[in-house]
């Protein structure tokens, strides 16, 4: 997602330096205008913002705290801004060593997909000090038209990880719920027109119900081409249940879905969309 | 909700002739002008349409095929609309039953909590012959104002029941958000504004999240006075399960939301309204 | 298992008079000496003892309760004895029904394979009058090695769900545990000997482990063939969730085992042995 | 369990220097003969073996990688022992770190309740070299009676984690048979009996079936005293989860019981012994 995101900042005539490990990635954000940088820690250097965007906690980690990483880099008073979906105890203890060198750090993890990426429109969900966050809303807004205030930093991870709770457990339900439904003759369109009006509705029946041929660009009417993929959610949802160990927190819902995912995944279904999730219950019985 | 429902066509003019095994539920209904039957076979015995409104599938069993039930009482030509949630398989024996006394059936289970029973705002979800049920809109429409015609009998039950799947999976995945939310210190309003435009988004947290402040009249903001009970969603969770293990279905996010209501109930919450279902992850902890 | 069981029944020297909707099994056990009858009433008609062993709840109550059943058939103080495994409600509805014949009814399903079955060392659990059962353990005998009194009608149906509850949970805990120790680098052989004398101990470990070459005989060593089939593992979880919801209670294990033996069926391995489970995590990536 | 192991080593006639955060622990020790150290690393400094046994990964990484931890205090050759529970990857990621210092480190974590600690009948699952562990059979045969050979460094956290999973699924499918039993009325001792002879036979059921009366010293019949504390259980079913979702694997049967762990604990009995699990589904219901 980070390209994207870093194109709508060119284009909206930020000055970038970018630096990705992948050589590619640079090169493609070099034509586009933005500098490259020969690590993170030189791409922090002469910043009076730092964006990140990595996969997991571990990357995060490695391009803050490593001897070539932001922190090394960072003069004082810069804003570190990381938009990466991390857990959020990682992301208090990076603001911490942030805070030591005397800048500041924002959290503002995006919701949406990569067509989101694409045209601006992700939401950001961001933690950290308002007025830190104020200052930086016209860069967040090239990115994704609705920034969130979510509360201390941290917080936007918080809240993001919360709501993709909810949306990968009630896309798994859909799954099943159409399963169900077509194991019993049910016609699919009066299903969804139901629960369209009714207490089944959710934001995944709207966007990506797992059958064709209900609602316009939905995955299912294009081969499951992500949208937001099945190994995306399941990382997310792994997320979710680390935070609920370390509290002994029972999730069991968010559980359940858990190893739905995980299983799509194993299926070979990680790199579509998460409404494939429906596809673990389709099996074809192999024998009689 | 059978009172409610049958007041309802009281009021626009149906003559009623009630039966009820509580003489109390008769009498409320003779006080509002509607004639008493000395039992389901009596009650079915004069009626052109014959409506009936029960917990389980046993009981409408007991009322259609004992020796005193409905059908002993039919003559032909008579349409009788079970509004049970019953499982979709007793639906389609009974409907048998039913064309053998040259008569036809249609099931018409409701969406909707008591207080849709009241207003007469319930969905009304119908299976079987379609000339059937256009011929009965205007009795029906009296109960609930909008009626869907799901296909052949006992697809009514089978959209009602995947409906609710979803429902009562989202409203267990939405408890779990907001218990982590707040044990991980976010604000509950701050995760209502971000979910009710983003991915989370469902049909219980605009009308029931778990959390009292956030929705008008949520059921959290009175003691989670129902609405509709945790006791009922754990029934329509257990018909969903039922028709899965006939035929051999995995439906991981049922199987696990129908566990939570039941500790719900165990709980001492099921006649609370589902969105109690919060109280399971609640518990103070009693030791250190 | 019904035709080895009347095998056995026939060469402890009883005379049977037998019935099957296939005349194919009856054919079987009439050339090894029993006789023939034309239905389950007319088996009944001079029997002294019936015994009846079926797939399910539904093929038990149409052959007792049927115009052709063993009900109709039966005359005074004749011992029923049904060694199916059904849902103890039932048996407890059949029992009160033969009790009006004036007969007696004991439930004694069986547990063990359908080796088992063969040689007589079936364990059979056993519910009703304690007299009853005594006068009727050397016909038992024949059939399975140990025969315990569970206490009331019903109650071997009770303690054989609830022991399968355990041993079908178990050996899918099992296959999670090979699984990871496999995908971690671990020799499942360390394994099986560390949790053989730990508190990974369980009889689904010393009798058939996921993995070949470390048990002698084990389904996994001869392509899963049963032993004791997933979906007759599947049936009986579907029993104890049939009995769990209809008391309103939570069992998330057995939940949770019942989803992973219909995962294991519908990927055709239904007729494999239980122990097959363990293919439903073993996914091919389809995908790099 | 940290103190009865090294007062087994004391016993066994080992010259000690001891280090804990928590004073009162190393006094303990000392008073038994053992030496005091002022910090991890002073206690490493002199030793030819040192031996770390702490609650989680966090303590161990600070024990051992810290400014005053016990990888700045070795000299070369010192074999440095891990008998915590932790996930597998740390483990190897500390064993790197050693080796760094021209060390070697075996991973030993241990089976057993807090009895098996005070008289040395503890298992245990140790990983690495096998030549180091050979000259190290003594130390901790002084320890545990079982020593295993697990494989490489790691593979002993791998095996007992793996063991784990099932010990405490069985557990809680164990509470869950013995819950339905006597919902339907079923005698425990002869649910007992059947299963110790049956397919649901397994560790749990021998040494703490949930109900008091049927094996002598189970936690059942003193007030569920552990034995092996339920916080314990929902810590190793914890690293089990994260091995799990780091290799996107569904483990359902061990997310199952990690969730019942942590309403058990949620629910005050954290610190009582596993099998208190069963009083999760216990609960008195507080309405009618």
């Amino acid at each position: 997602m980070g390209r994207p995101m870093a194109l709508n900042l060119v284009r909206a005539g930020h000055r970038l330096k970018v630096f990705d490990l992948e050589s590619e990635a640079v090169a493609a954000l070099v034509e586009a205008g933005a500098g490259a940088a020969g690590s993170a820690r030189e791409a922090a250097a002469d910043a009076a913002v730092v964006v990140s965007m990595l996969p997991a906690s571990r990357h995060v980690e490695a391009a803050m705290l490593g001897p070539d990483g932001i922190i090394a880099g960072l003069k004082a008073n810069t804003v570190v801004i990381d938009m990466s979906t991390i857990d959020p105890g990682t992301t208090r203890r990076l603001a911490a060593a942030v805070a030591e060198r005397g800048c500041q750090m924002l959290d503002a993890p995006v919701s949406g997909s990569s067509i989101g990426a694409r045209d601006g429109s992700l939401t950001i969900m961001a933690g950290g000090d308002p007025e830190v966050l104020e200052a930086q809303r016209d860069l967040l807004g090239a990115m994704g038209g609705n920034v969130v205030h979510c509360g201390a930093v941290g917080m936007g991870e918080v809240v993001k990880l919360c709501n993709n709770l909810v949306a990968g457990a009630a896309a798994a339900a859909l799954a099943e719920a159409f399963t169900l439904a077509l194991r019993l003759g049910a016609d699919p369109r009066i299903l969804f027109e139901v629960m369209s009006t009714s207490s089944g509705n959710c934001w995944a029946l709207q966007t990506r119900p797992p059958v064709p041929g209900l609602v316009p660009s939905a995955p299912a009417d294009s081969g499951f081409a992500p949208g937001f993929m099945v190994d995306l959610m399941h990382k997310d949802l792994s997320l979710v249940m680390a935070a609920a160990s370390e509290l002994r927190l029972a999730l069991p819902m968010a559980a359940g879905a858990q190893q739905m995912y995980a299983l799509a995944s194993a299926q070979g279904h990680g790199r579509e969309d998460f409404s494939a999730v429906f596809k673990v219950l389709q099996q074809e019985r192999a024998e009689a």
